[in-house]
């Protein structure tokens, strides 16, 4: 008889996104007349960039010809790009990473969802609140967490981001085998400095810990002191793995490419207390489980590390920018405390009261949809958070309903 | 102290075609002038198709404009997919598969690889002799299995392929929960009758067990009788998911794009024996560890449903089959046992001895590297894989070669 895996019987229903789709639609039918402002949505909205869309041609009139056909390509990505993103990613920021360590995938959902796997299913496991729910959703399914009790997993060791810290936990008292960090952060955009870093890879090393660090949002980081990669810290090689990603920065949501980089000197143990190596590890994981990214969509990510892709990048993260600089300052003026929007598209804003009664404040008194900070987390409660992924025209707008509303 | 997996520790390396390319290349470097034909790859070589290269190129464009541009779309892929594969794949056979039992992925490795993931670890797993490795390996790293001793895991059920069951095997005598099959199956070519997928459907319900049905090559199936899907098997939408590619029907191996079905009829049981969707749990994993294929090769392999796409599809196949029938009309004239080649694209060949020393033997006489069975398993001794993945030319080539070696 089939039995399932039991521990996904612990999975909540994830309600945010479908709670807010329910919540529009009744206010839509409601008020048929009423224009929607949807602020909230974590995915671009500005085209591919020229050069990459120039690139996916380009080859995929290669894949037309027989000798420029491509079949199967190495499941870690083709030199080509794996090369083109240590020199361009790294280098600069002084980190030297070779392409033997970055490994090619088609998102860091998957990435960030899959990287669970390599581990002890005993292992004990930090994540952030609020949080980006992959992280948790993947440890609860390879079973590493207790029941759910009032929001939170037993078992899990949650790293609390609150006004107090500025939204940029620090390390616990507790030991713990696996830690997920994310910054720029989804979903406060704050960010963290060099010295919170250090403290976390001193932490990481003294407990023979392993950090898996998000850094899907780092071409938003305009402060050129922010950290842009966890190997800037003294150590990280040996504690951390990093998820990047061409979702954000050249608008591949939809066309999916990232990379996670896994060091030489990242080890783990075996029940015997003996060193195993994490990217061999990672490497026998993902070739097993995974058969590449398409050849077109691996020629359009490397496309961005041409003079003109920088260009292109810049002026569309740019763009996001100025919109997550008017979100900011908007909501400054009005009094509103808010992180994120200066190295990050999102803005992270505090309130009185429950995150949700302001949504529905929000959408009745101004037909804007944002994301109530709950559902991100316990310690999401008493925020918002709006997306700088939009038209001008939108955020304009937007903005100006939100001075009407709340302006005194 | 992270800790590792300690499954993977079981692993054993995969040498097999590692092995190969070590002799091939000591072969070369000691015979710099002996031309080499690869005759044993998997992999397709004739260009993607007219019909796939316009619909990606178009798809392309619309992403360079604001209102054409698409970003995350639905993990399980779009309708404009999902139907055409309903409708197209599975009506005409009169199989009634709904868009919604539809999950559209990036590869059938990644699929067969992960699916594993959502049934109870102390499952009992049976698979084929001769296999796919990924069947093995998966299961070895989720913990289901002891360890390797000569070849075999404990605690799997080997259905073994060999001569004497024309190399269909037949349902075990005792009870196990999981079963993988492949047909037409890699590596042997080998399909099963309606008769033989019956008795493993009948035996799968008798026990409340699951098939995984692979059917990957069906596009080279060319005798109508011979099943395309285990949905064609009356009662396999009780017990029963089916893993499809455009890998080898439309050229997607370096395009990467595939899908799974999973009924709505399928459940498996937790442990108070209560019943679960799979089509739910496959699609919590799938939404939590996914975010969709790439949308410009979701177009892509839409066209392959056009009239025009369906002629390009059945050139490019029959292309293939063509190159089977000079591989198999070769081989039997010269007194080889084959199985595979009239409606699979591989030959698999029968041999007195080591597979090792006869892919020695026709490397060092006529330079043609094939595959040795025993690189798929222990019932893999004894053959050899020749792949009709190639250009004419090289097929020719290399028949002749054989011809001039093995023929009185």
């Amino acid at each position: 008889m089939a039995q399932i895996n039991e521990n996904y019987s612990k999975l909540q229903a994830s309600y945010l996104f479908s709670d807010i789709a329910k919540r529009v639609n009744r206010f839509a039918e409601e008020n048929p007349d009423q224009p929607i402002i949807k602020m909230g949505i974590g995915d671009v909205t500005e085209p591919l960039p020229e050069v990459c869309r120039k690139a996916i041609h380009d080859a995929v009139d290669e894949m037309g010809t027989r000798t420029g056909f491509h079949g199967y390509g190495p499941e870690q990505g083709y030199a080509f790009l794996r090369e083109a993103i240590a020199e361009n990613d790294y280098s600069p920021r002084g980190c030297e990473i070779k392409p033997s360590e970055i490994f090619v995938s088609d998102g860091s959902k998957c990435d960030s969802g899959n990287i669970q796997e390599i581990f002890s299913e005993s292992a004990k496991v930090a994540i952030p609140d609020p949080v980006y729910p992959v992280y948790v959703d993947t440890n609860v399914m390879g079973g590493r967490t207790g029941q759910n009790v009032n929001g939170r997993y037993e078992g899990l060791v949650y790293l609390e981001s609150t006004p107090d810290n500025g939204y940029v936990p620090s390390p616990p008292e507790e030991a713990v085998d696996l830690i997920y960090l994310c910054f720029p952060n989804n979903p406060t955009g704050a960010c963290a400095t060099r010295e919170q870093l250090q403290e976390w890879v001193d932490y990481a090393r003294r407990n023979k810990a392993i950090i898996l660090y998000d850094a899907a949002y780092v071409a938003f980081i305009r402060d050129p002191e922010v950290p842009h990669s966890i190997y800037e810290i003294g150590g990280a090689r040996e504690c951390a793995i990093e998820f990047r990603s061409f979702s954000k920065n050249a608008g591949f949501t939809g066309t999916r490419c990232a990379f996670t980089v896994v060091p030489e000197e990242l080890f783990a143990y075996d029940s015997a207390g003996e060193k195993v190596s994490i990217n061999k590890l990672w490497n026998r994981r993902h070739t097993t489980k995974f058969n590449g990214v398409s050849y077109p969509v691996q020629r359009g990510a490397a496309a961005i590390y041409s003079p003109e892709g920088k260009k292109e990048v810049k002026t569309l993260t740019d763009f996001y920018m100025e919109n997550a600089a008017i979100i900011h300052k908007t909501m400054t003026e009005l009094g509103f405390s808010c992180v994120g929007g200066t190295n990050a598209p999102y803005v992270w804003i505090k309130i009185d009261g429950s995150s949700w009664d302001f949504f529905d404040e929000l959408l009745h008194k101004t037909g804007i949809v944002c994301t109530p900070g709950a559902g991100f987390g316990t310690c999401g409660e008493g925020h918002f958070r709006l997306s700088a992924f939009n038209t001008r025209e939108n955020v304009e707008k937007a903005m100006t309903l939100i001075k009407e509303h709340f302006g005194k």
